[in-house]
């Protein structure tokens, strides 16, 4: 493993107390800022920062006494000086980035800290693949914190993942430098059943003297609520009204709010504090999941906070729930989270503290963007072949491996549909009665096909279905292996030819998103590594898939954030009809069914 | 060693997830109270609390369903549930008393949780007398956490202490199981000008990611107090007014406000809260010291938070500043500091938040107390005869060893006088000229001798001085082994003979304090333990200290606080002439000068 050399505290000490002793010149001092101190909650006007070996050696009045020759002075001019912020909780898959084009795409946003989940890659590559995503992450010039994933497979039983986390797993991880806790911990009915290999995660993290990350994903305040946090998750970003962030945090929780890419969860929950006057030190803002396409054009972090304060939340309330709050619930206010001396030396200078721009970024004592420019190298990690080839098929596939065979003799057949429905998770099971031609049972109307292609192992193993609600028309397909959670294939088309060209397609470029019509290819996002990422820019990314949803609607897609749809469809944790690798699964029963009645 | 069996969150919490669920009944019900959530920062009428395996397994509107028949149910019949009390910074030694004893006496006055400095016991024992301690502690019914002692000696150079710790010692104890971190570090000179040996025990501290105590006992807060917080302490309760706390807690650390015995700091510094209106989260209460005549008498912890209140406070805040911010510093709160599911279920039932009325003490889930009176064992630990028998003089006294020669022919002699000065730490280096008859110096007047009786090696060694201000008359003398920081003995008197008498007796009883006059003994205060403390109980060893000073005042004493002032004639850091067992020293310039000008 190679990562950034950067000293502890306890290793820059002696040099820290030089500087501020004024026995030794500082590397940088930030002069003539106004000091926004998240510790004590003001802001502090005429104060300078000195920093040396990437921390902070004092903030002062003047430092002059601390400046000599080779210093490097950074004029604030009197902006405020606000910590560099923290995400609390974020998957870096959702962007399609790995690690270092993540930290490339979002440092200029004034993001230098991120507590990430690699959820994703676990479910493909397992503990080898979390390793990975943590050592790219300690390469970055910005602080990337790494939660072991919790739940893979997500639904035991319903489903075949690449890898299964176990408590081993856990135990092996909780020993890793860059390891701050436990990812979300999703499986909250196995919490509630005291499901052993549940606890034994939760308790290799408590032991480790870390955070368990929660994930509660039901209106029910009740008893489950209750049996969960007994269980010990430490916070939870799944609320999403104002009386599910008050029940988190008056059972000693962190609530969570945030504001993904599609996640719309700090207004409905921010009242907590603006109305209900709730101590707002339990509140933390995130992102969750984040596509490159807002990473480019909206922001990160930054978005965060101006959203809460849009909201009517104060300044300096919403920074404290970007910055230290997050620290805090990490164990690590000593670490990062405040322009205090010891900590690492990441600050942001702003002339608003309303709008919020982003006009210079510091990160461990080094200006790393300015004026939205990225001004500093995130390293690559070399990705190793099996992260690279991960898109397993056992051999090629032609239309006939998506033949859906009608019963004898049939004309029409009774299929269970998935049922997509526009702007929610949740999908419904319908039924349709389709025709049959060939012996084969085809979609109608605004019924097409969905196969899931299993990848991992190379079984072969395609299972078939139906969907609705795209709106496809004409001869199309399109695949995925962006197939949460357990990121197989998904296809979905309107003609099983179509069908075959794009899951072979993926397997030839090693996975990502394709979309084919009459034969030829409209649109292709390469994610090479885990089938589930690129390592190219944001940028890049962002237009390919702009490129690709482009495709989706010149297909007859009208659908908001139809691609999302698509890669849920083998969610097998929510509601009601998905399909998965073991076939079409009710999650209402959580059992399997027959795609055509008999 | 041997300490109560408590199961961690961890292990219980199968336990604890099967009684929030309502699988199976709590061990405990309390019913019917309003709970006083620290957290969101409410008080949320009419909720229960079932308490599994000594946690809180859930906290809802009614616990019906998780009592069974053999759940013990406790009415709280509308009182206010507050988390348990935390004392954040003291030294158990101060009340003369040994742990077991010191929970005894303040288990019935609501507090459940200590973090306590055993520097005293350091200085005689070491490390193993530390250890010893902790061991205690762990014994006991209530939590009391250690932090490991950072200076020892106080003033190296200027004392001989009977164990000096290092910073392996220092990494030793971060292994133990009771150790929370490391205790004050009072060597603020050595830290401002990075001393290695004060860097390694901080490193040592934070590398096992546990909390540095402060103590900056100066009002410069320029580039001196700037290089101490940059050397990593994380507290410090040393402040005296507004601008003390104000520039802890702008600084990244928590702001230790303490009302001890003989401490007055909330009322000075708490308006930094209610005035200033800084963020309440960072500001901690403390005692600090406290003798066992104020425990008996007055309280401990319930005492600083009602005066807190006294104060201007909100109650619910100055009880966040007793409970979850404590917890929080200590990175604890997930283990104690509030009524929330997995924490120990360390609970007190008041019917006034302002007054504060200690009425049950439930900790761990057991009822330790009710109106006043403790209803739980607090098991001592079998001292072994190495800490029963620390008082070794190499011989016993005559008035000879007291002698203080004149030079050859004087008629007089112009002696270094250590003046006491009513009410304060500090002493004054006052000049007097003293009547030599039989070829030795003689104090006159409100001039006595005193004399500090190496105690730890046998050395025989006893250094002899003047001391002016307890106004002593008669024969007298007066003995102690509580002699900070080093604890030898320190013996004031009229009367060489009366000396000699009482430091014999102290090292007859194993130490203590004496007074003898006319060659009787008038009071004894037995301290068997480290010569530093009883493992009586607290009503019996304040009795016996309330004799002892009316027998000081029965001697001509009238000044406030006289033990005190004996007990801290030898503590070489604080200004401006002291006693130790290497002579005279000038605290003002760290020099040793003589007893008599020649």
């Amino acid at each position: 493993m190679t990562h950034a050399p950067f000293q502890s505290w306890a290793e820059s000490a002696p040099r820290l107390i030089a500087v501020a002793a004024g026995r030794a010149p500082a590397d940088t001092v930030i002069r003539g800022g106004q000091w926004v101190n998240v510790h004590s909650r003001e802001v502090l006007p005429g104060h300078d920062v000195a920093i040396a070996a990437g921390r902070i050696a004092c903030v002062v009045p003047d430092a002059a006494y601390c400046t000599g020759p080779d210093t490097q002075v950074i004029e604030a001019g009197g902006r405020y000086m606000i910590p560099g912020l923290c995400d609390g909780h974020m998957h870096i898959e959702s962007g399609m980035l790995t690690p270092a084009e993540f930290a490339r795409a979002v440092i200029p946003h004034g993001t230098t800290s991120m507590f990430t989940d690699p959820h994703e890659i676990a479910n493909v590559l397992g503990l080898p693949g979390v390793r990975m995503m943590h050592d790219e992450a300690l390469m970055q010039p910005v602080n990337i914190f790494t939660q072991m994933p919790s739940c893979a497979p997500s639904a035991p039983g319903l489903e075949t993942t690449g890898y299964e986390i176990s408590p081993e797993d856990v135990a092996e991880a909780m020993t890793w430098p860059g390891i701050v806790g436990l990812g979300e911990m999703m499986n909250f009915p196995g919490v509630a059943n005291a499901d052993p290999a549940m606890l034994a995660e939760i308790a290799a993290t408590q032991t480790a003297g870390k955070t368990v990350g929660g994930h509660y994903a039901s209106p029910d305040l009740g008893p489950a609520f209750a049996a969960y946090v007994a269980g010990g998750p430490a916070d939870d970003h799944e609320g999403t009204c104002e009386a599910d962030a008050i029940a988190r945090v008056r059972q000693g929780m962190r609530a969570m709010m945030r504001l993904g890419s599609a996640w719309y969860d700090v207004a409905t929950q921010i009242t907590a504090i603006t109305e209900k006057g709730l101590d707002p030190r339990n509140f933390i803002l995130c992102t969750d999941d984040c596509h490159s396409g807002t990473l480019v054009n909206d922001g990160h972090m930054n978005r965060v906070v101006r959203h809460a304060i849009a909201c009517g939340c104060d300044p300096l309330v919403a920074l404290q729930m970007a910055t230290i709050n997050t620290a805090t619930h990490f164990g690590l206010e000593r670490e990062i989270g405040s322009i205090t001396p010891g900590r690492r030396a990441d600050v942001i200078l702003t002339s608003d503290l309303v709008t919020l721009p982003i006009e210079t970024v510091i990160a461990r004592g080094r200006i790393v963007a300015r004026d939205g420019k990225g001004l500093v190298d995130c390293p690559h990690l070399h990705w190793p072949d099996a992260a690279r080839n991960t898109v397993h098929l056992g051999h090629a596939l032609t239309a006939a491996d998506f033949d859906i065979k009608a019963p004898e003799g049939a004309n029409t057949a009774r299929a269970n549909v998935i049922g997509v429905v526009e702007n929610q998770a949740p999908t419904r099971a319908l039924k349709a009665d389709l025709p049959v031609r060939d012996g084969l049972v085809e979609g109608t109307g605004d019924v097409c096909q969905i196969a899931l292609v299993e990848r991992h192992r190379a079984t072969g193993g395609v299972t078939n279905a139906f969907v609705s609600g795209f709106g496809y028309t004409g001869a199309m397909a399109m695949a995925s292996t962006v197939a949460h959670d357990s990121h197989h294939m998904i296809v979905v088309g309107t003609d099983r030819a179509q069908m075959a060209l794009a899951a072979n397609r993926l397997a030839e470029v090693g996975g990502g998103i394709t979309i084919f019509r009459d034969g030829a290819e409209l649109a292709l996002v390469e994610l090479p590594i885990a089938g589930l990422m690129s390592d190219a820019p944001a940028a890049e990314v962002a237009r390919a898939a702009d490129r690709m949803m482009a495709a989706m609607r010149d297909c007859g897609c009208t659908l908001n954030n139809a691609y999302m749809q698509h890669s849920l469809l083998a969610l097998v944790v929510i509601p009601e009809l998905r399909i998965s690798d073991l076939g079409l699964v009710d999650v209402r029963t959580f059992e399997k069914i027959p795609v055509l009645e008999t």
